[in-house]
């Protein structure tokens, strides 16, 4: 019911609730359930990323109850505007009109297709429509968040990336309607994510802040928060086992906290950058940010030297070469797809940002990924 | 409409939505005009600490209209549950039943008045019955805060803290419902405290997140919290002036940030003793803190040992000998008020927290005071 004041002073919306702890999913039932009851709407609906879609038990752990919709979101691909469009219609025909409550149970593909959809139950249109700022003009459906793998800040952010092909786009539903109404950070959830995958998503929320710290649009409380998050990636990176308890635990925080951060700033050279490999190539958004970032010495020398850093000490692994090879039309196409982007590029360089990224010095970063 | 999920896993309520920024104190009148349109109620309450009431211009540039009600709260005394009702009963017999929104423009005093005034406009009695926790059944009236000193945290925090002459106890309202709608965080509106008080506040955030990080109930989201705070405190204090226009941001986000860390967690010894001091003394919150950590070396050396190089270095004072010539019978009225707390005891010592804090001990640190 606040308005927004204006770009001055954005009015920060906080995610209102969340629950923190090993253990914590337990409580999702019973938060469903109350949601039922709230709204006198029986059915809820479950987004689940697909690759829990073997463990035969877990809907019934995680309150499904007869007459809910359970999809396996498949991750193969990042959220595309078409594919939230057709899980919409899927929903839809299968009677999911009104519900109670939607529960995204996943990594950021998971959780912003979960954000995507409720946004469109109650709002006219396709996906493609609310690709942009403050374009959602009713609240979605009341959504619980429960990340199983830590860095993106899709949890706590204000945004749901989605690539849209048709347009080359790769933005989200800017949107205070899309924050979810509550969270459960459970760490025992991102237990059996792979090593590489891990990294990839976790170095998301050093990258955002790293992003922050460097750009132009910094204030005292975006950057408390993105120095905490760079000091908690620090901890678990530097550590001996970053996917010990303690520090899935930390990178949890960090990555619920680099939302935070976010909604106070923007993003910088390297999210764009990446979203045009992305775009291109359909790298995943962890992995397209190591790549780009390790590309990226020349804008974040000490960000890069840190982050080489990590990758001895955890002997993870960077894609090397993906672009040397392709013909040069993909690299002007990824630049084109990058260049897009001109918040966080604004936010990094300036308002006259193309004069620094100009075609040639682009596409020859390009080249060396 | 969302249950608390028991002690094991709380569910964390945030402040839903709070602007930052110099100069961001503008925004008030447009947000309390959104409000009377939201509710179709016309009347705001504004509680504004008294040391503004000199400046006339004031209430029209917070966004003051005629028929709203203005109230300079009396910051001699912390609030009392008898202050509190005698406002409350004022309010409404000037015709304000139903307030579109609170507005609460102050210190710790002012902003828990304003909490706890919000709080019986919708809920039956008198504020005494709702000291403890969760004992408020009904949302309160909208409130917005806007903090004009940095350190206690009742920005953010689920308590208005309130003394009760009549059974010695210093206690709030702990519930959801006690938590600000909106908060203005301007630090222009810091920059005229004095030294010592400006002091004595900051130092209340850095003393939460030192009895939380001493304690038994840690967590890893609280810890990140804590720790940034005590980062801030420490940029603060250990900088040139305090009081800088930089000093007066990080300490405004590190009240923030401390009162979201003490929604997981609680606090320690200070505390505690610390109320013994304003019950039985009169003493207000910030320097009574100063003043018992002043006398806990053996319990927070570390702290303590900071805190002194803090003081050396602003320049300021801390009462002394405040207790030494106390009767006995004053320093066990003392002693009897701080063990009421037994949810911070607990935390800091344990549940066998009185086989610590003997009546002869506590009196002993009393002494020294």
């Amino acid at each position: 019911m606040i308005p927004a004041t204006g770009s001055q002073f954005p009015n920060i919306k906080n995610v209102p609730r969340y629950v923190f702890g090993s253990g914590s999913r337990h409580s999702l039932g019973a938060m469903v359930d109350a949601r039922r009851a709230a709204s006198g709407k029986p059915a809820a609906v479950f987004l689940i990323d697909e690759f829990f879609s073997a463990d035969g038990d877990l809907p019934k752990a995680l309150g499904v109850k007869d007459g809910d919709a359970v999809r396996y979101v498949d991750v193969a691909e990042e959220p595309t505007t078409e594919a939230v469009d057709a899980l919409l219609e899927d929903l839809r025909a299968a009677g999911i009109t009104e519900p109670a409550a939607i529960v995204g149970v996943g990594g950021g593909t998971t959780l912003d297709t979960a954000k995507a959809v409720a946004n469109l139950f109650t709002n006219p249109g396709r996906a493609e429509n609310y690709q942009g700022w403050d374009l959602v003009k009713n609240p979605g459906v009341y959504k619980i968040g429960v990340p199983t793998i830590s860095g993106t800040g899709a949890e706590s952010s204000r945004t749901c990336v989605m690539t849209n092909h048709r347009t080359g786009l790769k933005l989200g539903m800017n949107s205070d309607y899309t924050i979810y109404d509550q969270l459960i950070l459970d760490p025992d959830l991102s237990s059996t994510v792979s090593r590489n995958q891990y990294f990839y998503t976790g170095m998301d929320a050093y990258i955002h802040c790293v992003e922050s710290l460097a750009g132009r649009y910094r204030n005292p409380i975006g950057d408390a928060f993105s120095g905490t998050v760079l000091n908690l990636c620090r901890e678990v990176f530097f550590g001996d086992d970053m996917m010990s308890q303690s520090g899935r635990e930390h990178l949890m925080v960090a990555s619920y906290l680099g939302g935070c951060a976010l909604a106070t700033s923007f993003v910088g050279l390297v999210h764009p950058l990446s979203a045009g490999l992305s775009v291109v190539l359909g790298l995943h958004h962890g992995v397209a940010n190591c790549i780009t970032l390790n590309a990226l010495p020349e804008f974040y020398p000490e960000a890069h030297a840190e982050f080489r850093k990590f990758i001895d000490k955890q002997g993870v692994s960077i894609p090397e070469r993906v672009c040397a090879d392709l013909p040069e039309e993909k690299l002007v196409e990824m630049f084109e797809a990058a260049t897009l982007h001109e918040k966080p590029l604004t936010n990094a360089l300036g308002p006259e940002f193309r004069q620094t990224l100009t075609r040639e010095r682009v596409v020859g970063i390009y080249r060396r990924m």
